[in-house]
């Protein structure tokens, strides 16, 4: 392989895929970029083999071939260059990079050690609007699960129908769903992505009216945007019946103004963070105040938040991180608790927002 | 104690005092914050014992009077209320903070816990411009010994004479000196201050044509700007007799652009980086090129730099983060190499700046 391309290109380039590079790897094989030179174009590729991210560069092919450069050393050498023409020599378990008057030297892995990158067929796929996409992920990443005892909640659900798409986390203490249009499908289905890949997917999205498509294949998902490429596989197992869990009758209604709940919660995280009570924080809710409490061994909060409630007065008592990490997520000026008793799921939306987004978040039970 | 002050003044006072209170201390108390109220102000101290820093703010003072809150805790706290006013109720163990229609409490020290710190009488003292004393910090700094087992030289000694301030700081392998001149001084005289107190002190000074009293007495240096006072425990025992370690003559001058060199240092770092070797970057000088190479198991480096010899051709080796460390404080165009053999120790400079700084490297014997 021998090849002459742009520094500022491969540099860019680098930072795009090396996500996808594992920290570390039993397979040291893993932890490299394998760059493919080919008709004209410079090729990237990193994968965890769960997740994989490739970015294509234009290049000066001098002679093809293919070889896998050590990740984190390739990206951190390319960064210090500027954006004079490099030239990449491979051979054999040696790349030979020249820039300027000077020369780099690392050693690397042939690129049969390194494990084939799935292709997927161009054939089902859905394509939504970037920025609807980017939202949906916004509002449901944050609550996936990350305990690899539950492997199927690892991701986040998607139901892909002819209208639009349901996206579904749920780590068994609370669950995100939201539903955004879609703009067209070759095929209803469902499927879960892992969140990781997901997250990534997002980031690659530019602002604006752009649309993605979003190509599925056997149980791999493909998103290709641009010159990247990103390509996961899918989480096996089944989701769990979310339909079943949500509420569909409530007996107060909460109306909270969104920054000050924020700030409270914040307070009472604090408070609340050296504690064995694990981050608890409880509402004791009236017709028109709110008191946020919490107490620890630290030491103690308590704000009173004026709010709207229709509907009786109620004390209950929540995990105080799964309020601040939603709250994180939302940009509105009012927030809805919909409640039953102390006992029964809460269900949360952004007032006027309510088809959109719900947030499950079960109780605890207080002492 | 109680006393009403502006929100965002208090936690402007807690980010400035709070980088005395040590991460860990055995002694939890040292942890906290002293919280003083008299006279109209209220005072926020902490300290690590060698450390001190006091910051002074305006305050509605109903009850005088001093208490410790735990600093984390009471700083992210604070840093979580906006600039309304809240009032401060210290009873025994626990202070209240009033804020709107809300409340939080901690529980804390009774300040007779908290240790004295010490006063400096208004006695020696000199003076000097803020952006000489900042620039003095930032060149000697980044070379003070780290190694627990030299503790004399754990800091910057100062050389206050007449008409300027000599700084100099070394770890055994290399050694950083630098002259500014001041405005007066009540005293010749020269003190050890630790490199973390000197940082705070530069820290705090404004850029511009003000200037900056040092005052001195027994074993502490203190400085106040506006309303913050840093005190400091100079360090015992006798700094090294840095003058004799200075070479006077030399047989080659190399003259080299900075920039590339700062580059080409970089990626020496980077490659030399995983080797037993320890960062071994070699310098081959002839009369017009320098070629800055390193090897490492990960990969070679060799890069070509254009340069400027007065004298001989020379070969030399060093630890590459010596030099990366001088160069990242620098900025100049080009750097002067003034060497002798590959055994002698090296002197680097700012060219132009001669008199004014120097930086000492001892070479590595290369295999």
């Amino acid at each position: 392989m021998k090849v002459a391309c742009n520094g500022k290109d491969l540099c860019d380039a680098v930072t795009r895929v090396i996500k996808a590079v594992p920290a570390r790897s039993t397979n040291a094989v893993l932890e490299g970029i394998k760059l493919t030179a080919d008709d004209g174009t410079l090729t990237l590729t990193a994968t965890d083999i769960e997740l994989s991210i490739e970015h294509m560069i234009v290049a000066e092919v001098a002679e093809r071939g293919e070889t896998v450069v050590p990740g984190k050393l390739f990206g951190d050498f390319v960064k210090k260059l500027s954006s004079q023409t490099i030239v990449l020599t491979a051979n054999g378990s040696r790349l030979k990079i020249d820039y300027e008057r000077s020369e780099g030297e690392f050693g690397c892995y042939t690129a049969d050690q390194y494990p084939e990158v799935n292709r997927i067929e161009d054939t089902q796929h859905f394509e939504m609007r970037n920025a609807d996409l980017k939202d949906l992920v916004n509002k449901v990443a944050f609550s996936v699960c990350t305990d690899d005892t539950h492997a199927a909640l690892k991701g986040v659900l998607l139901e892909v129908s002819s209208a639009d798409v349901t996206a579904v986390s749920t780590d068994g203490y609370r669950l995100s769903k939201c539903v955004k249009p879609i703009i067209a499908t070759t095929a209803s289905t469902s499927f879960t992505v892992p969140v990781r890949a997901i997250m990534e997917i997002s980031r690659l999205l530019s602002d604006g009216d752009d649309t993605v498509k979003l190509y599925m294949h056997k149980n791999f998902l493909m998103v290709r945007v641009d010159a990247t490429t990103v390509t996961t596989r899918l989480i096996d197992g089944t989701f769990v019946n979310y339909r079943q869990i949500i509420p569909q009758h409530f007996d107060t209604q909460v109306y909270i103004p969104k920054t000050l709940f924020d700030d409270a919660i914040d307070r009472a995280v604090l408070m609340s963070r050296s504690d064995k009570n694990n981050y608890l924080v409880r509402f004791d809710i009236t017709q028109s105040n709110m008191t946020v409490s919490s107490h620890s061994e630290a030491g103690n909060v308590e704000e009173n938040l004026p709010i709207k409630t229709d509907g009786a007065d109620i004390s209950i008592s929540f995990n105080a991180r799964y309020f601040s990490e939603f709250l994180n997520c939302m940009n509105c000026d009012t927030i809805v608790l919909n409640l039953t008793n102390a006992t029964s799921v809460c269900v949360v939306s952004p007032v006027g927002d309510r088809e959109d987004y719900i947030y499950l978040v079960l109780p605890v039970r207080s002492a």
